[in-house]
């Protein structure tokens, strides 16, 4: 049974999984860098996109809930924003995604935007499907391309807000760093009083960060 | 020196203090109740307010942040809607407070209101005095009369917000439950792109609840 997954989605203390004033050259907002720290010292996030950190390579609490992100995942499913910062029409084929050649999904991705494109074939296995009819449609296209493993949902914040609001989402890790943004991207919002039908299943502290699992609350 | 603290303020994982349908009946909204658990199992909370749960008192973690909510406090600084559920004027002296004839201040309580009325001794040492020229003039009031001792902020969430956005909260103990409001009083509100001026000193998670300490932020 594919499941439907978010992980390493992180928010400050106070509410925002990105700072004030975004922009396109700042699309995580003034200090939204400061969210991500606890990842960017683990172990699996230097395998797979090399060091943003001084120290070790760090095992441990905060790497653990990091793999889990990659874990049996078959096809990712992120907004137009996390693939690049070309808005409006696609003006020719050029922006092939942040991460270079080899992008590191080598599975399928399916780029939710308003704009039509024909996939895009990458090295090292990963295809970048754009759909325009919606998040309802991305989850469904992926999970018929994931082969019975599961999707993940990628982000950004509004894509996962999307399917939190349509009740598509089964199991969510989110990371609460000990940081204060003062504003920026709330992430529990629009979600019109929900999440509804997720509980919290499991909520533990690293010296880091604080990692909370919800889970789709059993009926 | 006096320190101005606050402590046990909880918050939900979607950041509110209070649930949605807030009303005279209901001060803490619907679900707001489920925030407080992990307090009322502390022995610090037994030994002041009795038995609310039916396990035994828990010491450990959790009771040790309860219990520092009452170490070196000589005033408290509260809101109205923290003193009772009567609104505009007061018809009379017959409303004392939730707590009954000995409340657990046995210290000077400075009520902020907008509504005068005369200081109300109780026994056990609690003075309620009301004050009605803002949350400033409560503190400096409380400072004062506190001998040296510190000040807490005991709520609710507009004084806090009020306290926070003039810059006098020295520390902050806030409690983040495993519970999803998806509405209602939201904590880190209403304070110009802030709070400004406070840093996160610690975040500690127990089986219950997750604690965060914020301090003065040093220049």
């Amino acid at each position: 049974m594919t499941r439907i997954r978010v992980h390493n989605m992180t928010m400050s203390l106070d509410g925002y999984a990105a700072g004030p004033d975004q922009d396109l050259e700042h699309p995580l907002g003034t200090g939204g860098e400061r969210l991500h720290e606890w990842i960017f010292e683990t172990a699996t996030f230097r395998r797979t996109y090399g060091d943003r950190s001084d120290g070790p390579p760090e095992e441990g609490l905060d790497d653990e809930f990091a793999r889990l992100g990659d874990d049996e995942v078959g096809a990712t499913v992120i907004g137009r924003n996390m693939f690049g910062p070309v808005r409006g029409p696609w003006p020719d084929e050029e922006w092939t995604g942040w991460w270079g050649d080899i992008p590191p999904y080598h599975h399928p991705v399916f780029v939710v935007t308003h704009h039509e494109r024909a996939p895009l074939e990458m090295a090292g296995g990963t295809t970048f499907h754009f759909v325009t009819d919606g998040v309802e449609a991305a989850v469904e296209q992926a999970v018929a391309a994931a082969g019975g493993l599961d999707v993940r949902i990628g982000g950004g914040v509004q894509v996962l807000q999307q399917c939190l609001r349509a009740g598509l989402v089964d199991e969510m890790h989110l990371a609460i760093a000990p940081v204060l943004l003062g504003g920026g991207e709330r992430l529990f919002d629009r979600l019109d009083g929900g999440p509804h039908g997720m509980e919290v299943a499991e909520m533990v502290s690293s010296t880091r960060v604080t990692h909370v699992r919800l889970v789709r609350a059993t009926p």
